[in-house]
């Protein structure tokens, strides 16, 4: 048979990180391709306790279907806690549970933008949020960031080059890939200008928690008096992403929706999950834990930090992150990017190259992605000398 | 903010199924309004079991991140399964793990249908279905049934009438709401009618497998050795429907397709249900457990079906299913059906209208489904003596 698919397709390609990373089941490859959490960091035995009083205590509450809005008693949770940590929730706001901040993200673009409405993003941005506007078949428009985030300038620029732009999306904290973060000045300016030209923001903050230097700065989200931000929040990196929870706050108006399309998606978020994250919530000294994850990053980041330093030719720029995941390292002009990162996985260390970031094939980019969550230290010490060696044979 | 939401969301409407649910968390309401397994069928012990030894044996796969296309030992155990009790899964064919057939049933429209595309479906079919087609605005038409499944002549007209057809979408055994099942004749003509005419079939089979009586009648997949079945299996209703994991069994251009949509929908199915699922098929007697399965679902559709002979007006007909969870009723025409699920409802038994099951509010029925597999016995027997005074009363 000749498949016909939908036109939506098209724009869209699997994830060239989820590509790389089925190189990397080379055991012999060491990859700062990944974006997961630290296996260490994950708190096994408190998870394996609670599953095992999950299924002697709950085993049909566990099992059965439930509701698509979620577990109440998580959302009930998860509302006090945005409002005591962040400041997050007004009366007009509601918060649903969904698989992953990525199904939140999808489904906020899948409610608010038809065909060819403009959603604007930092230019790079995450690869999954943008595979997932284009298969709503947006016109995708990247706006450059600068060393504390968006530039506004060319953000409003362009706003007024389309003036159907629907949706602006941001990760504001330790972004991925670059790790850059958003000045609260900026955040402020983005929020009013959005509110002049009636666009909604999506504010995705899955790293927001794992801030290991420098000071918090609020979410856009806290200063939403108007109801135009729907926030996304995650368990990935502060639990276990194989649980599949994340979460989103917004305007009921728009939870209304949302709710009636992850219906359609897949029902509701399995409920082992959600009470797993419910019970996780309830006992664990959230201050404690996110210390000691912010502790097992921040050992990571310097241990990378410093051994670029000590390795790598210098004429490769590198961010400075005050948390979250990823280094983001720019080439110099006359060298092939591309050839880089092929050398690199050739040299058996696996690198994302920059391209893979960006909103579509007009815009270029100098810079590849380096994870150090994922790696062990020894991984992070060997790789990164073997990128070295790499920097001075090709400049 | 004045919201303005995507074009897509003024054809779909939360489900009327779950809004009734909201009404039946009254406990003095008898509810034959769900579509829940029955809670004594899960093997909750071993489920209990299964997951201790996952969480004490394989925490980090249990919580990591994994792959879109699903855990490859449990693909591969699936394969088999379908491979040798139905016969399907040619060279041709590959198979994604879903997060309940639910997304399966999803993704397969968004990577076949563009808006306005003809997706033809049995009229009245599953709405959680109908739902995820109308949310991409495709051209949905429902084509009448007979006793022994969809219509063929009105199959044939439906076609002609929309030269666009992309997609059939089927429930062949023991279909949601009618309880109907479809004969190997017409299993046999559907699929030359697609052929014909170069459409994509959906067979959607969740209660496959929960048949109490007559005999096992071949899937459409089964005979498909041109690439047009779309086959979607799930584990809601032999396992436990709370893990929310399904699977998608199609030609491998079209899962490749779908792993796509799956990435940016929501990363990949929660792995420690698929953990689960995969553990439960190694141990597990199958054909015992899904006789004991069977044994329980019979028992509950003979006793609800004795009950509704002693107790409810005859002029009301039933459908008789030989396998799943409804049972279908159909009042004579001169009765009012909304006013008749209304009344019900404020007797305190919960059924659900047909007209929740219809395209569009273009069709009319005069039907309503019960659910014999969530209530106890108890249940069945006091909630249908009191439908029965409703029917002596109202006709």
């Amino acid at each position: 048979m000749n498949y016909k698919f939908a036109s939506r397709m098209d724009g869209i390609q699997a994830s060239a990180i989820r590509e790389i990373l089925k190189y990397t089941v080379d055991p012999t490859v060491i990859s700062f391709a990944a974006g997961n959490p630290a296996p260490e960091a994950f708190p096994v035995k408190m998870i394996e306790q609670i599953t095992a009083e999950i299924m002697e205590n709950n085993p049909i509450g566990a099992l059965q279907y439930s509701i698509s809005e979620g577990y109440t008693p998580l959302r009930n949770k998860l509302k006090e806690q945005v409002k005591t940590r962040y400041g997050i929730g007004e009366d007009f706001d509601e918060l649903i549970i969904t698989s992953g901040a990525q199904q939140a993200i999808e489904l906020a673009c899948k409610v608010m933008c038809n065909k060819g409405d403009t959603l604007i993003c930092e230019n790079p941005s995450f690869i999954g949020s943008l595979n997932a506007f284009k298969s709503y078949e947006v016109n995708l428009v990247g706006v450059d960031m600068d060393s504390d985030g968006i530039d506004l300038q060319k953000l409003e620029e362009a706003i007024k080059q389309n003036p159907n732009t629907k949706v602006l999306y941001l990760i504001p904290n330790f972004q991925n890939p670059s790790g850059r973060t958003m000045s609260f000045q900026k955040r402020q300016a983005v929020y009013e200008i959005c509110k002049k030209n009636n666009i909604i923001i999506i504010e995705d903050n899955p790293y927001g928690e794992l801030r290991f230097s420098g000071n918090h700065i609020p979410n856009i989200k806290s200063i939403d008096k108007d109801g135009l931000v729907i926030y996304c929040g995650s368990f990935s990196k502060i639990l276990a992403p194989g649980l599949r929870v994340g979460f989103m706050c917004a305007p009921k108006e728009i939870i209304s929706k949302v709710v009636v399309v992850k219906q359609v998606s897949d029902v509701h978020t399995n409920i082992i999950s959600q009470l797993i994250c419910d019970s996780f919530l309830e006992r664990v000294d959230f201050d404690t834990h996110i210390n000691q994850l912010c502790g097992i990053y921040k050992n990571k980041c310097n241990l990378m930090l410093e051994n670029i330093k000590a390795n790598l030719n210098p004429k490769i720029e590198f961010t400075q992150p005050q948390g979250g995941l990823f280094l983001w390292g720019t080439l110099p002009d006359n060298v092939n990017m591309m050839e880089f990162c092929k050398r690199a996985v050739e040299n058996k260390v696996a690198v994302v190259p920059g391209s893979a970031f960006l909103p579509s094939e007009d815009y270029k980019t100098q810079s590849f992605r380096l994870n150090y969550s994922t790696p062990t230290d020894e991984q992070i010490i060997k790789g990164i000398e073997i990128l070295g060696e790499l920097t001075y044979e090709i400049m």
